[in-house]
């Protein structure tokens, strides 16, 4: 089955379509600055060919539109007709306490997902807006969601409860979530079958612009970083992960911020952008702590002590660790940052091969730890959208 | 040196009256429900008689005169005058960014102290009102303060700040400073004496009303989970711990709190008396769990994961692991809170010993794991007034 999968930003909209039969990718890429000037669509074929065209999008729809015409393009299309598109996709960051698993779209469905705007506001309205974009242009083909949060729903109430008064548990279904399910899914999965074996306890450490970890025993997620919303956990591009909740009525007396406002910044300013003053890429702050800035350093050794801490924390959730897994941006191209996060771990069974951490460049997993080491250390590239095709597929295939 | 120590609450004024050349407690009580209806004072001499008196307690001074008045009592008093307290020593939970150690009392430190108000807010005041109390009474003995912030000065950057943007640390010294600082110090240099080496790393659970954990290596406090309030960590008996930081936000929404009332309800309506809906003292939520109450069970199951991650947390974070030590109200006391968050950490080396660890009450440090476990876990009782009275004598004698 053809599935377009559409994974939708604010003010952009990746895509790929794969053929689940075979599992190949036919076409991938990305709209950009959708809404804004210079909007483009950055397009690849298969076989790897390139092709840019900047052209105004004013919002998800057109972009959408766009993207059909580059799939029929006869140079660097790969389908006949818009009908060959079958099923469409879409990566979901938040279900809020509405969704436990992938499900088809419906206009109840799109009623639903919009009560979990107040759980990832950065995220559900990016989403609304590229379901909407589908269903303008290609209203007869079937969308299925895939929700971030999917994976985790396995947790225990000890590990998904907040010390919170339980009414508003019950009243607003405040409770942890996580994100980055269908990655953790993916990359533990992948490194259960590198093992050869179903019942290994791996920490998966998702370390992009947004980053989460999780405690995955015999392929079930036992308990993970991010919470009510993507800003709970290691500290990320812009978001300041956890802090003393106190913090927040403290900042906004000091500062007169609503609590929309506040949530703003704890969104938007901090994390490596507000520690290292440099930005929010961590390449960019990894060249100025290489250039001797101290506060792109100390974002740094803050990320790796606290991914570090989770890894311990969560070898004592599952009663021991067999292996310790990094994907994302930031896990799949930062030997530094592995390396960093896994200082002084001995004790755990873990020995890090720095030779294997310092591989470069990988399309596919490679394994980090030396031959000797109890605790396997793998970096393994995620695909979220592989198993968003594969979810897609099920779902329609059944209807 | 006779010092009186003095741990000043809201309503409440504990004290003890401690011969540092001897460490021996002279006397030592508490005057409760100040300014409140039916106040009174419990009393104990040294060799452990009893005395209690109801009367109107209408603010610290009053306690503080009632408390001098029985110290100098014919009949269960220890003093033929009050010159005999030669110092004061005050048990303050918050030194903000000012503090970093004890400091005899001036006009320009109670100055200082009160900008720590905004830091904890439901201590800050009371001291005030204890160091008030005392001036008032006794305005020629020497006060000296004891800080639960001090003992964690030693934190390396990476484990004391807070993924914001740097300049809410540098205006506001917004960053981790710890409370119960006093008590891991104590039970940590304890431990360690009981364990014959200065080297050990050892993670102290100071678990009661309010419940802090840390890592201690060497003698140096490395992290700790209170944080730039006593707010964060693990839940308390009314305060919610760590939770999503963007879920303050969205409860301020949905209702309508201002910032002063939102912090209100995280430290008062939350936790032990939140998650159960039973009461805030866990001898009556370990009650209603042992009748069968689920949220009660919730409670507890959640505290005792809580301390679990904590104790894998820090062993990463120290690089191993050598003693874990109970301390304070439900560390000393709960056998059944001691075995779960000990459950499955025997891949660190943890044998709990199930007959020592139900040893019911003791005075002195019990140790509880079996004697092949490589991680030495000790019940200690913390002394925090013992701690307080050495640092003020170690002041006044040099002033």
């Amino acid at each position: 089955m053809n599935v377009l999968v559409v994974n939708a930003g604010s003010s952009s909209l990746k895509y790929q379509l794969i053929d689940t039969a075979t599992e190949h990718v036919l076409a991938k890429g990305n709209c950009e600055r959708i809404g804004d000037h210079g909007s483009r669509i950055l397009h690849k074929t298969q076989s790897g060919v390139s092709y840019t065209k900047e052209t105004p999008l004013s919002n998800h729809a057109d972009a959408i539109r766009l993207v059909v015409d580059v799939l029929l393009d006869a140079e660097v299309g790969c389908l006949h007709s818009v009908s060959e598109v079958e099923a469409i996709g879409h990566r979901v960051v938040h279900g809020g306490p509405y969704f436990t698993g992938s499900v088809l779209v419906t206009n109840e469905v799109v009623e639903t997902l919009k009560e979990c705007t107040a759980y990832a506001p950065l995220h559900t309205k990016a989403h609304l807006m590229g379901i909407e974009g589908c269903r303008t242009v290609m209203p007869d083909v079937p969308e299925v969601l895939v929700f971030d949060t999917a994976f985790h729903q396995t947790m225990e109430k000890e590990a998904y409860m907040y010390g919170l008064s339980y009414d508003v548990y019950e009243e607003y279904g405040v409770r942890r979530y996580g994100a980055h399910g269908t990655s953790h899914r993916y990359v533990s999965a992948e490194c259960a079958r590198l093992l050869g074996r179903t019942d290994a306890r791996i920490v998966t450490c998702h370390i992009g612009n947004g980053s989460s970890v999780s405690a995955v025993k015999g392929g079930v997620c036992v308990d993970t970083s991010m919470g009510f919303t993507p800003l709970e956990g290691v500290l990320m591009g812009t978001r300041c992960g956890t802090i003393d909740p106190a913090i927040v009525p403290f900042l906004m007396e000091k500062r007169g911020y609503t609590p929309q406002e506040v949530d703003t910044y704890l969104n938007k300013s901090c994390g490596f952008l507000g520690i290292s003053g440099v930005g929010s890429d961590s390449r960019d702050v990894e060249r100025a702590m290489n250039e001797g800035n101290e506060r792109a350093k100390l974002a740094f050794d803050m990320l790796c002590y606290q991914i570090r801490k989770y890894i311990g924390s969560y070898a004592a959730a599952m009663g021991g660790l067999d292996a310790v897994v990094f994907t994302a941006g930031i896990g799949e191209h930062t030997p530094y940052i592995r390396k960093q996060a896994l200082k002084d771990l001995s004790f755990l069974g873990i020995e890090l091969d720095d030779a294997r951490n310092t591989f470069g460049h990988s399309n596919e997993a490679v394994k980090l730890s030396t031959d000797t080491s109890r605790v396997a250390v793998y970096m393994i590239p995620t695909n979220e959208e592989l198993v968003i095709a594969r979810d897609t597929a099920a779902i329609v295939a059944s209807l």
